[in-house]
């Protein structure tokens, strides 16, 4: 059981994987992504289940997550993408965080549309820190959130 | 390529299947459910991806998806839940009209946690109106569809 304490999303490291911010919520790069672009969109504090925002916090979460997409979709020149929350162990969430993932999509990027998610499956008991996926080298990480960091405040300046 | 002509749902027998409803959005079962209690929040009008939505649109979208879910956990007595949006036809999107899966969950209920997203591949070609899975026999689906009214009417009423 993970807590607070050694919670991925909470640990101090994540910083580094933050490309965008809006009030109390993240936009992280995810470190092992299952395609281009992989990005999460998390709370910044603890929070372990949509249900627990209020009303206007999910719209936030919302409108901030479609931003931070369309941000994604653009430097990843992708057309399509899904959305997934899995909110409860039993429903595959095994980090006890609230994160969204956002999968940019391009025709044909896997075998079977539906691929992404069984890689999403495999390797979720790491979802940041994954063992099982190859996680990027830190300079491409850092390359891949610096690239998505002026991308996300250009767009956000140019309304 | 389904056009609005042929949506499902745009369909004038979707209605029967609409449980839940407030202002441009519905709540319906699905016909052919993934797992007990398997619901999908679209919008009435004939609205392909969740980015076309503005802003007051998405929060109201996501706000109703949240106490559709409260109202189908209860009913179905499930303690988690799965929230999948695919956008466009390369991420998996079949029915062009925006669709959000709602798919309690409950321990065990699959052998492995990802098995909800191969079965909603296997038959997303007919998200509706499901050739591959078996469909509710209609007064079954009466019976959910009904059910679930009244404990969604009740918890609105109780606020």
């Amino acid at each position: 059981m993970i807590t607070k304490a050694d919670c991925p999303f909470c640990h101090a490291d994540i910083k580094r994987s933050v490309f965008a911010e809006e009030g109390q919520f993240w936009a992280i790069y995810n470190i092992a992504p299952i395609l281009p672009g992989h990005s999460l969109v998390i709370p910044r504090g603890h929070v372990r289940s949509i249900m627990e925002l209020s009303e206007e916090e999910l719209g936030r979460f919302m409108t901030f997550a479609r931003r931070v997409t369309k941000t994604v979709l653009e430097a990843f020149a992708a057309s399509g993408f899904d959305w997934a929350i899995q909110d409860a162990e039993e429903a595959g969430q095994t980090v006890p965080h609230l994160h969204m993932h956002i999968i940019p999509r391009t025709p044909n990027d896997l075998p079977h549309e539906g691929d992404w998610y069984n890689k999403l499956e495999q390797s979720k008991a790491q979802a940041i820190d994954s063992k099982d996926r190859p996680n990027l080298a830190p300079d491409q990480l850092d390359r891949y959130v610096c690239a998505l960091r002026e991308a996300f405040d250009q767009a956000e300046r140019s309304g």
